[in-house]
């Protein structure tokens, strides 16, 4: 089953402790479709300017992504600067040039519109319905969303999240979101406002999936050598979706191998720059993460007592 | 089998965005102990002042908790004031005065220096070490510490080590320890300096046990309500400790349980002020958390492929 993604498409340009790049590709659909393609057919709404080299892409488009959906626009593509010190949890943003992202409205092609997947990355919430009185009844709607469109645009999302089965955020969006510390809370508030699924990502220190009858937890991978955490978030969101159009199974016990899958592509995403090593993993690294986790979180309780 | 703690009896007075408490029962051993004693029999070295109410451990002693060595020292009881705002993994310190605790010397009556099970708790490293001296051949020895240690007294942390099996810090703690940023970076350092088994606590994010072959991970239990996270690692050191006795198992697998038993009593300590929620408890309370923690992390991998 396929899964179509709207977002971003950029060129980043990151520092860290360990290293810099310059204008390598970047953007939510990039990160999400690179992920989400090791597990089903994506496809992928964007823009890029006239600067754009296609080329870019040619491994996206290898990997089956349908980029049929991608406009090219006058102007710049969109461009972000970030840099990242020894708190990999938190980017600083140095320059943000959205050059044609800023005038994106979100066409979907007649081809991606029966999508039983979607994912709406952290464009703005009034596109985001917008894309989704585009398609035809998905089975499974995710969102993304950040501060700046909690802060310019909350009405909008509000409107939103009733049409959303999982919304995906991080601890501070949450928070700001709910106006609860408490992510129990927070996440509660958020089901009482429409997503039946309510996935918080902790960067390093994990991410946390709540549904109405349970809660679910997946650590962060401890890596030794976390090189770049850019896209980490798209990542997760690319195989926690990915996983589910593959197996077409949205059972609660379904939706925490999702995460997990989530887990195991953001713990690839930043072990390069942009989207290399994600595009350079197989499936065998995949389900190799996989049993790691379930190594790092598994236990028998049969002893105790 | 029993488990000696060496570590601080103090009074607390703390402020929680939840409320204020003047003066209760605090301290490392004081915490250790509670939650220990609902796994095996606890014997505790400490001191007190002359103001010091004994009555107020008779909660300890009803659990069967060995109270033979506490001295009682002319001066003050130790005190501690401290404060968390909307951060609970953040206590700031507003006052401590160390009284009859800054002229600690553990005393180890001779019926406990059998105990095969020893928690050094949070106190200078050259008393740690000192009480290691004191004691016959213990089966297991676990020791905590903090950043003042590791600052003022390094070189004697460091000659502590090789005679350690488990050391148990926070994040910040190995970090500065090791002057490494990451934590798996971290452990290694640790272990290439004695201790076989890691544990590093991370508070509301979980905590990890390292050891040369394996990572395992708990997270915190997400609580609605986290009242006060005082105690809470030293709660985690009781039914790690406290777990690894009553099993007498010390195989990596165990360790994994015990960390998880860690993690419930960490959970219960951070429900209440001072140490009512930890013996409040029964079993039934531990082993229904043990199971909710297997719930939150428990995942099936033979769906995924």
């Amino acid at each position: 089953m396929s899964v179509l993604v709207v977002g971003s498409i950029a060129f980043d340009s990151v520092e860290t402790p360990f290293g810099r790049a310059e204008n390598v590709l970047g953007g939510s659909a990039t990160f999400f479709a690179a992920a989400a393609s090791h597990f089903a057919p994506v496809q992928v709404v964007g823009v890029v300017g006239k600067d754009f080299p296609m080329e870019q892409l040619a491994p996206l488009a290898a990997r089956g992504v349908d980029l049929a959906g991608i406009e090219h626009a006058d102007g710049e593509s969109f461009r972000w600067r970030g840099r990242y010190r020894h708190d990999l949890n938190a980017a600083e943003t140095l320059e943000t040039r959205l050059g044609v992202f800023s005038h994106f409205r979100p066409k979907i092609p007649p081809q991606f519109r029966s999508a039983p997947f979607v994912f709406l990355g952290n464009i703005d919430p009034r596109l985001q319905l917008d894309v989704l009185q585009q398609v035809e009844k998905p089975r499974f709607v995710a969102c993304d969303t950040m501060n700046f469109w909690i802060e310019s645009r909350r009405d909008d999302l509000l409107a939103l999240l009733p049409h959303v089965d999982a919304l995906t955020v991080n601890d501070s969006e949450a928070r700001q979101l709910t106006e609860e510390v408490n992510l129990v809370r927070a996440a509660r508030w958020i089901m009482a406002r429409g997503p039946r699924h309510v996935v918080i990502k902790k960067g390093e220190h994990g991410a946390f999936m709540f549904t109405p009858e349970n809660i679910f937890f997946a650590p962060a991978y401890p890596l030794e050598e976390v090189f770049d955490p850019t896209g980490a978030g798209d990542s997760f969101a690319g195989g926690f979706i990915g996983y589910l159009a593959r197996s077409g199974d949205l059972s609660d016990e379904n939706m925490k191998r999702a995460v997990v899958c989530g887990s195991a592509m953001g713990s690839f995403a930043v072990e390069s720059f942009s989207i290399g090593r994600v595009l350079e993993i197989g499936m065998r690294d995949i389900w190799e993460r996989v049993d790691a986790f379930h190594r790092l979180v598994g236990f028998e309780r049969e002893m105790i007592g």
